[in-house]
C-alpha cells in the first residue's frame, strides 16, 4: 500500500507510549425487549469517562458489511490490510492452542473423520466425539508418531473432533491438496503435491495418516482418521518495531491472540490468564515498552454463547478492573474492539465498533458515553480500523510532515 | 486513478462560478485554560452565517494521521492524488520565493555552509547566517555566475542559511547526487550522475560549485560553500483547464501557492500582498473566469508561530474582510483549509479541517457556527480532500451522469 510508503518515510522514535485496549467481540445489537445494545445495558462509569475526555467514533473492521475472523480483524488494529495480508487457517488454529510458531513450519487444521473399510467418509466429525477422547487419542498419536522423515510432528487438541498439527522441518510446503473429500460418502484422497517442490511435504503426510490410521484402529472411538486442511506458512509480516519503529508488547491471556501479537513481532508476556494478571502486568512493564496492546477475551465469549447478560457483565468487570491502571501515564490511549459480537447473533458480525482515543492532541467531542449509538456521533467519525494505528502514532507525535 | 477516467467521461462545461476559499492551516485545537480553540474563540458572524446556509463536514488532508505539508495539502484540494504526484523540495523552494520553473528546468534548494581548507564541512548551516547576508552574498555570487555551458543559473535568497536555486537550459535531469556529506566532520562529496544523462548537470553544478566556492572565499562570511539538496523538474501534471474544462484563477499573496497554482495550470495574478488586495482584484476579474482560488496566508502563519491570539485575529481579519465581495454571485462557494495548524503545536498537523459549501444543490444541515466540533456534525461528513473538487463540479452542475 502506499500509506505503508509514506509512513517509512515519516516514522520516527520518541518516548511517548501508546496504550490499545482490545475488549474482544465489543459491539453488540439491541435486546429485543429493552431495545438497548450489551454497551447501553453495562453500568460502566469508567469506560464512560475515557469516552467523555476523548474523541469518539466507529471503526470498521474490515470493509463495510464483512464479519471478520479473529485473524483479519487483528491485523486491521495492528495496520495490515487484512486483504493483503492472509493468515492461513492452520496458521490460527495452531496459534489458538497456544503453539509457537517459525519460519519454516507448515500448520494444518485437522478434523477426526470415521471412514469405513472402503475408505469412505461416513462422519466428516467422527460424531463430534467429546473434547476429552480427543485428548486422550492426541495422546497416544502424540507418543507414537513424532518424527517422520526428520520432520517433527506437533499434534494438539482444539475441542471436541478439531486438532491442531504443526510440522516442524525444513524444505515443508503449504502447497498440496486435502484429503477431505468434502462430503460424506465418497473415499477419502490421497494428499497430492499441488507444485513439485511440495512432493516432500505430501509424502510425509501421507505416511503420518497411514500410521495414525493403524492407531486410531486400536481404539475405542468414531475417530478413524483425520480431515487436513488449512496447510500454511508463517505470513511474511513486517514486524511493528520495523513498521513503527515502536517496542511494542501483549498482554493477553488466550493463546490466539498472543499467537497473533507475536505474528506482528510485539513481545508477549506468557502466564496470563485473567484480565487481573493483565493490569497487574501492565503496572509492571509500564517503564519497558511503549506500545502496550492488552486483550480482553470475556466479552467475545459471552457474545458468541449469546448470553446478553453476561456480556454485559465482562464489560462492568472490564470497567471496573481497568481502573488499576489509574496512575499510569500514557500519552495515547485507545479503546475499541476488534470487531462486533453481538449476542442475539451468538457470533461475530460485520457491525463497526465503537472506539474512543485519548490524548493531548485530540479535540474532545460532546460524546458522554461509551456505546455504539454515542459514538457513531463522535467526532473521530467511522473510519477504517486499518487507520487506527495511523491515527494514534500521529497523536503521539511520532509522524514528521508528509512533502513540503 | 480510476475516478480521473470516470470525470474525463461526464465533464462538461457551462458558465456556472466555483469559488474555492482556502484559510492556509485552518484548523486548529483547544487552548489549554479556555478548551476552546481558535475557530471557537473567534468572533466570525460572516463564516458562520456560510456555515448556517451550508453543507458541513470536514476534510482530511491526505490520509488519517498524516500531517501535509503545504505541497501534498494544495495538490489534494485541487483534486490530485498527492501520492501518486509528488513534488520535488526544490520546486517547492523555488516556487517559494516566486521564480517561475518551465518544463525542462530544474530546481535546486540550497545552504549556505562552512568547510575547512581541507574541503570537511564543518557546519552545515554557516551559522544560520543572517537573512541580509545571505542576500548580499547572493547578490554578488548572481553577478558573477550567470550562464555555465549554456545553462541559466538563478539564485535566490530563501532566509537565514537556506537559497533557492533554479537551472534554466537543455538536456538537464535531477537525477544526480547531493555534495552534502549529511553529517558536521565529513568532507564535502563531488556530485555525480545517477543516470548516464545526467552527466552534462552534474558538469555543470560541480563547475558552479568551483566558482561559488572562489567568490565566496574572497567575501567575510562564514558561507564558503553550497550544500545542494532537492534537485527535481516540474512535475508532470495535467491542467485544471484540461481536467475540469475550467477557466481557473489564483488570487494569492504568497509565491509558495502561486507557484502551486501555477503547477495545475492556473492562471496567476502577479502584484497582490494584502487580503484587501486580493478581494478586490476577486471583484475585477470576476467576469473573466470560473473558478477562483483565493488564499489567505495568516492564519497559518499564525499558527505556526504558537500565536493563539494571533490566529483568532486573523481569522476575524478574514471573516471581516470576505465581506468585500458579498455582491458577487457564485453558484458554488466552498470555505475550508489546506490543512490544520494548531497554535498548540506551532506547526502543520494532521486533523481534518472544517469544511462549507454553498450551492442551489445542497441540503443546508443544522451547522450554524464553522468550527471543527459543529462542522463534525454536519452532512457532508468527513470527506478526503480529494474529493472536494468532484462535489463543488457536481454542484456547479458540470459533470454528467456516469454511465446509463
Amino acid at each position: 500500500m502506499e500509506v505503508e510508503k509514506i509512513i517509512k518515510e515519516i516514522i520516527k522514535k520518541n518516548d511517548k507510549k501508546i496504550l490499545l485496549l482490545i475488549m474482544d467481540g465489543l459491539g453488540g445489537l439491541p435486546e429485543p425487549t429493552t431495545h438497548l445494545t450489551e454497551l447501553e445495558t453495562a453500568k460502566k462509569p469508567y469506560l464512560d469517562e475515557i469516552a467523555r475526555v476523548g474523541m469518539c467514533g466507529l471503526s470498521i473492521p474490515v470493509l463495510p458489511g464483512i464479519t471478520p475472523g479473529s485473524g483479519p480483524a487483528h491485523l486491521s488494529l495492528f495496520g495490515y490490510d487484512p486483504v493483503e495480508h492472509k493468515i492461513g487457517r492452520g496458521v490460527l488454529e495452531v496459534l489458538g492452542v497456544g503453539m509457537e510458531m517459525d519460519k519454516n513450519d507448515i500448520a494444518i487444521r485437522g478434523n477426526f473423520a470415521t471412514i469405513d473399510e472402503n475408505n469412505i467418509v461416513t462422519d466428516r466429525r467422527a460424531g463430534r466425539i467429546p473434547t476429552e477422547q480427543n485428548q486422550k487419542i492426541v495422546q497416544i498419536l502424540q507418543e507414537k508418531i513424532k518424527v517422520i522423515n526428520g520432520v517433527e510432528i506437533i499434534i494438539k487438541t482444539v475441542k471436541e473432533h478439531r486438532l491442531a498439527i504443526l510440522l516442524k522441518g525444513k524444505n515443508l510446503s503449504p502447497d498440496i491438496s486435502e484429503n477431505d473429500p468434502q462430503k460424506e460418502g465418497l473415499p477419502l484422497r490421497k494428499i497430492t503435491p499441488l507444485k513439485k517442490n511440495a512432493e516432500f511435504t505430501a509424502g510425509i503426510l501421507n505416511e503420518f495418516l497411514k500410521q495414525a490410521e493403524k492407531i486410531l484402529a486400536q481404539q475405542n472411538t468414531k475417530a478413524r482418521t483425520i480431515l487436513l486442511r488449512g496447510f500454511s506458512g508463517i505470513p511474511d509480516i513486517e514486524s511493528f518495531e520495523k513498521k513503527y519503529l515502536l517496542n511494542p508488547v501483549c498482554i493477553a491471556s488466550y493463546p490466539m491472540y498472543k499467537g497473533l501479537a507475536k505474528l506482528v513481532g510485539m513481545n508477549v508476556i506468557a502466564g496470563l490468564e485473567t484480565i487481573d494478571d493483565e493490569i497487574e502486568i501492565l503496572n509492571k512493564v509500564y517503564n519497558d515498552y511503549d506500545f502496550f496492546y492488552l486483550h480482553y477475551k470475556k466479552t467475545d465469549s459471552a457474545g458468541e454463547d449469546g448470553d446478553f447478560n453476561r456480556k454485559v457483565q465482562t464489560i462492568e468487570e472490564f470497567d471496573t478492573k481497568i481502573r488499576g491502571m489509574k496512575n499510569l501515564k500514557f500519552d495515547v490511549i485507545c479503546l475499541t474492539g476488534d470487531h462486533s459480537t453481538p449476542s442475539v447473533l451468538k457470533g461475530h458480525s460485520w457491525h463497526p465498533v465503537p472506539i474512543v482515543i485519548v490524548s493531548q492532541n485530540i479535540i474532545p467531542d460532546d460524546v458522554n458515553s461509551f456505546t455504539e449509538r454515542a459514538c457513531a456521533k463522535g467526532m473521530l467519525g467511522t473510519i477504517p480500523a486499518t487507520s487506527i494505528m495511523y491515527i494514534l502514532l500521529a497523536n503521539a507525535l511520532k509522524l514528521e510532515k508528509f512533502g513540503a
